[in-house]
């Protein structure tokens, strides 16, 4: 496996049938695979050939575990955070990633910088997750927040929602890379599935521990 | 005079010598005369021709009033927020130029996000401000934060502090037009002055009531 | 109450049954509630739901008001400005916000730059208002010009009509923000809503006086 | 000769000497020599060398007039209508550039948009001109409001004066490439030279008429 | 009259009623309508309220002339050259807005840069032009080359033909303002409207001279 | 502490002697001081102040650092790789900014995708780390064959080398953004200290395991 | 022939109309025609009219050959190298058009650098080759790794597939562009066209050497 | 050897002594070394220590090459061809390279296509050329009429001369990536080495044929 667990499967622009037969070959040599940016009229033709996979139409993503993969316990969890509604496919993504890939999830919603109250309501939670993904579009100043008031590494992942001077993400992509809080890194804009993936990788860092990375390498 | 109050004149750009003809020119017509953007080493050359002017050089303006122009005593105050310490040349020329034109101004620096407390500490006096201008530059992320904890208006200011995906100031004005907050408008990019003389007007027509502004026209 | 008044919900990229649900919370809390930018389609299904909603289709703006809302006896008017028919869609989402939110509005429409004697022609109305949103696209040049003919605020709302190098509204957006007038604060392209609100804040401030606004703190 | 009537050379980037060689060799040749973008202390230099030419330090123009050149007679002239101090070396590269070339213009400075008024008063002497030149920085919105006064045609040319969201002219070329006014077209930011260019182009088919123009032919 | 001869309507984004609800009201007041960026569907409509109206396809232009204007009786042509077939509606905008408005027009069509040879076969025809309206998109390299041919005005207009890193027009914009040759000035992307009225009013003054122009004005 | 350990100053754009008085007041409540992008003038007139710090020029670090701070043994390393010799500033600023906050860093230079093998030669050092910060400019590559190679995180940093298209940076910063290997994300254009600091929280995570870092909280 | 061999023409923005009577005029002089962009819809009505023409639909290339071009006999090959499946439109555009210019073609899909393996498996192919196109999207890295692995010329062609901050396929091209592997040059977004063709170019150049490619001038 | 002859060095941000360093290790193991990018200042401390290299500075070239590198005997050459004697640094960057790498070399100097009768002119040579380098600034049409005379690949490339409009070069790039003429690819703005180096790629194929290529695999 190139990524050390699933097989990941970049759903846009490939057809149906196409999925399909990915999945198939996959589903023979891993264990587990997660298809992402899949509608629900491709995942629906994918499931009448797959019935034992599962869809999450908010994520867009469908995914299928071996049933030999045990559940995670993994100590601590990933928060995903975000600022707003128009933000939860995004958020979703990200969440739903980490939790086919192992990991346990704190959703944070609704608690964008310009009501800072609710994000404050929520600190105790925020503060001790092991790694957070915080999702914001417009002006994308929620991982800058956060970032400021954690001391764990932050994931930012900049959406497109939005409009106007927005440029279709480039306003909350740009907040974000010029964050002045330490510890923040950036994915790709409307890239849910990377902020979860990136903070699944720290997650599991965290319970194995440095040394024991090695045995993993493909 | 075209703008209600003083003449202004922008100096960058200009020689000491412009700088003192038309100084001289608007002296003789106006009872106020404010340069903004104006060197030390032009200011200096300036105040050898005009020596009752007056320089700041923190904001780099110079300025002059008749004796009499009375004493602001208007009601309430502004608010000059700034994030860090590098905006604050762009945070002086918005609090000079506020109170060259009369206004009283309370400066709180230094409350950038990503240290939020710093910003609640202060949230009372922010709070009672008639008007607000908040300067901030790499994500700019502070009028968002600022907007969504006053009721009153708030006239935000990118400055082109940062460096690689700042794009000298870009991102700092990107993130304020995005704003999910409402009650806030942007001046341009390091445009303290804009921000300055924006919330003087705004706190004259709070002093004045709305009915009354129709005798300053010009 | 956030922002002192009224809720307000975004309405784009919502659908009807969100916005319901959310409309229905808001009611029992606030005594008004704004929806924008939404649709006819969808503002026909909230008004089964609310039939006590009223909705206007140029502003695709959608509201209600607790009937213990008294009329607004505010002195003085908001101006709003437009330079074309084909920014009317913005400009009446400025001026139907306002309206809402309390104030009264003056519609000065169709007096672009490229005809200025039209503008002229409407010098008293404009120069007698408390506070002006101008609203312009294309080569967005309106708001200098009355910046420069009055000495209240003006608020600058950037349009995305036009076609080629006007990038969506980058072009008329560019304009507001370098302009040479005094007084010019902008929002975001086709902000008109940001435009409204702006102006109600500082009309207010201008009828209730400096003193008074601490008592509408959240 | 390529264009009608002068060589042109742009002085930037030449050094003394290259300009000195290319001078001669076009002197021998044509009847006028003009070079634009040429600072004080290069013609300087060529002036040595070439004592008859004749410069121009704020427009930074060097040139040279066979005295055959017989002065000019045309009918009508070039206005040249600039917005602010600041625009002055640009505007005075237009003008200059069209006296040499043989036209008259008028000069009609410092009437920038934010203040209408200065520009009223010049409306006359504006609209009796054969053909303009527009010369403007920063929002750049002169151009629309001289073109929705005049009936002839208006050569733009926007200038890089300005900071911030100014982006070194792109502001300003913008706002002219999407006027409203009809009539109306564009040279490069800064391009002084091609602004006066054009105009003296045009002026000299308003003397000639349109059938004589063909022996002109190179 | 704000244009010197007939008023203009801008179609697009306008319901095909507002279309003819201007245009009846244009008539009384003027001999000539000129409506530009009307589709076919659009067209039809107005044609059934206004039979008297012609409508060209290629061109998406509508208009109508009282019977009393006169025929052109001008001297001179203008030249309409274009770069490939994918240019043609932009060309053909700029061909009838001129013949509509009064001037002779020769349309050189298919002479882009590629293949040189077919451009200088039609050297005679475009150097004997009054004027020319040069329309190009991809690279946009002919008005460079046509201007380097003539001694007489050239119009660029960039269009939005093209893919990739063409990014709508933006390329050939770019192109024709950095043009080499002397003697070119350019309109907004796709704005054939604008290359054709420009043209005019320059063919209008070698027809008429400099002197005469000031009767028309508004 | 803000950050859980050292506290951070942003040498750039401050005076040596506002860094001064800056470290003095740190160093009185921290147990580390951190300045980064600071010249090698400013830094020894600091040091003369402050005659404990040490200075790394290439990285323009100056730090500091309680002698009761024990020495990391850490577990695992940090893998810094760059690709050409004009990163170093830049790999350096990461390198310094994870030894002084305690992590070991193994340096993997000037293995450049352009060259492969050399990339591939260090395979397993760079495989076994526990954390990787990649470093590249101009086409910014490198960061995607890595997270392709290695099951760990990766930190991508962006340099602004590179001329031309790479509009100082931007080239290397998208390329990172859109890298389809999984497990990447960015920091800003030039941050080397964000790239460190995010390795070494991720680091101490693995060290001290999901469970434990609640303690650290600010 | 303009090009040397067949006669090429834009499909896109053409009707099937235009494209059966360009076609027909081109047969009648040339021995190949070779239509590009051309969607299956429009090839299926032009089939209809010239049925000895064959279409391609991955390339999205209808063509025709005169039955008297003889079979390529050219040595060696070129090699079309892609990163993706999505990459598949604009690598067959490449490689059909190679093919029917003549050109031997080796297909080397799917080998992008987040798996540098794939590609390191295929490098005694991909080194054996005359020329490489190097086709890639999102970061467009594979170029600089093919260049730095080859000797031989490498055309890379970036591709629009991607989202977010890969801007249409800027990212891509810009990565290329700025590749730090010598022998690598690059063409449009999208552009398998102009991969193939110039790779077809440099095929014939090594197969008939140097000296003798003036008889093929037009 | 990586790229089949000489090492290649980038000059620019390196110090002559680690230009020394690394020409020395590379002159041990290679026959040839060219140093690009290399100012003559930094030229004349090399040469102190390396007394065999020769520098020429308009290229702004040092190269060394062992005696034992027979003199090239190469068929055909490569045309370098530009727009303007601002172009000439870049343009004898590609000249002096593929001279160095032992092509013969075509000068066709200041043929823009402004004045397109000098570039017929010169017809015949550039037709007969194996490849031909084509360097212009500004509006960067020049490839594209090249691309149009000549049936052998053509290597374009961009420079920064200009100004404004030009952004430093984006201007002719984008002319020269959206060419209509086919056989252009295109190296970043102001690669002179790029255009040069696959320029002799190309032409050491013409010379050896394709079956050859193999043996000089690293
Ligand atoms: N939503 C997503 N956004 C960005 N990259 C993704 C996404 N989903 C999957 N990927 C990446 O795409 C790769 C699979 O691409 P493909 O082979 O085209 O299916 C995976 O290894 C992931 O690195
Ligand atoms: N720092 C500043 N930034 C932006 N605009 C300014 C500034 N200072 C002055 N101005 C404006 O510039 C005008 C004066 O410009 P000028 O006539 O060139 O001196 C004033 O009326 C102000 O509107
Ligand atoms: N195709 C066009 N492109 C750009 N501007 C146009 C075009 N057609 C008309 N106009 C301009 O738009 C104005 C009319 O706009 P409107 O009042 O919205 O109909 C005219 O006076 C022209 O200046
Ligand atoms: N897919 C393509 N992408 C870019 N240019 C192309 C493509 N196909 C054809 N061309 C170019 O377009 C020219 C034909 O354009 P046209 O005359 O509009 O059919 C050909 O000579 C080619 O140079
Ligand atoms: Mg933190
Ligand atoms: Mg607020
Ligand atoms: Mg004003
Ligand atoms: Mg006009
Ligand atoms: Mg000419
Ligand atoms: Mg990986
Ligand atoms: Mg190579
Ligand atoms: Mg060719």
């Amino acid at each position: 496996k190139r990524q050390g667990f699933a097989e990941i499967i970049f759903g846009e622009g490939k057809t149906a049938e196409q999925i399909i037969s990915i999945s198939e070959a996959l589903r023979s040599k891993n264990n587990q695979v997660l298809i992402t940016r899949i509608s629900k009229e491709k995942a629906e033709i994918v499931l009448k050939a797959c019935p034992d996979f599962i869809y999450n139409e908010t994520a867009q993503i469908l995914y299928w575990k071996d049933q030999e993969v045990s559940d995670s316990n993994l100590q601590g969890y990933i928060a995903v955070i975000c600022a707003g509604t128009s933000d939860l496919r995004v958020a979703e993504e990200a969440a739903v990633t980490a939790e086919v890939l192992g990991s346990k999830v704190h959703r944070i919603y609704d608690v964008g910088v310009a009501g800072i109250h609710r994000l404050l309501n929520n600190l105790d939670e925020i503060q001790h997750a092991t790694v957070s993904v915080v999702v914001a579009g417009m002006e994308g100043a929620l991982p800058s927040v956060v970032g400021g008031l954690v001391s764990h590494p932050v994931i930012a992942v900049p959406t497109s929602v939005g409009y106007g001077a927005n440029f279709n993400g480039l306003s909350a992509l740009l907040t974000m890379l010029n964050s002045c809080a330490s510890g923040i890194s950036v994915v790709n804009i409307d890239n849910g599935f990377g902020g979860g993936y990136n903070a699944v990788l720290i997650h599991q860092l965290a319970q194995r521990g440095a040394e024991k990375n090695e045995d993993t390498l493909f």
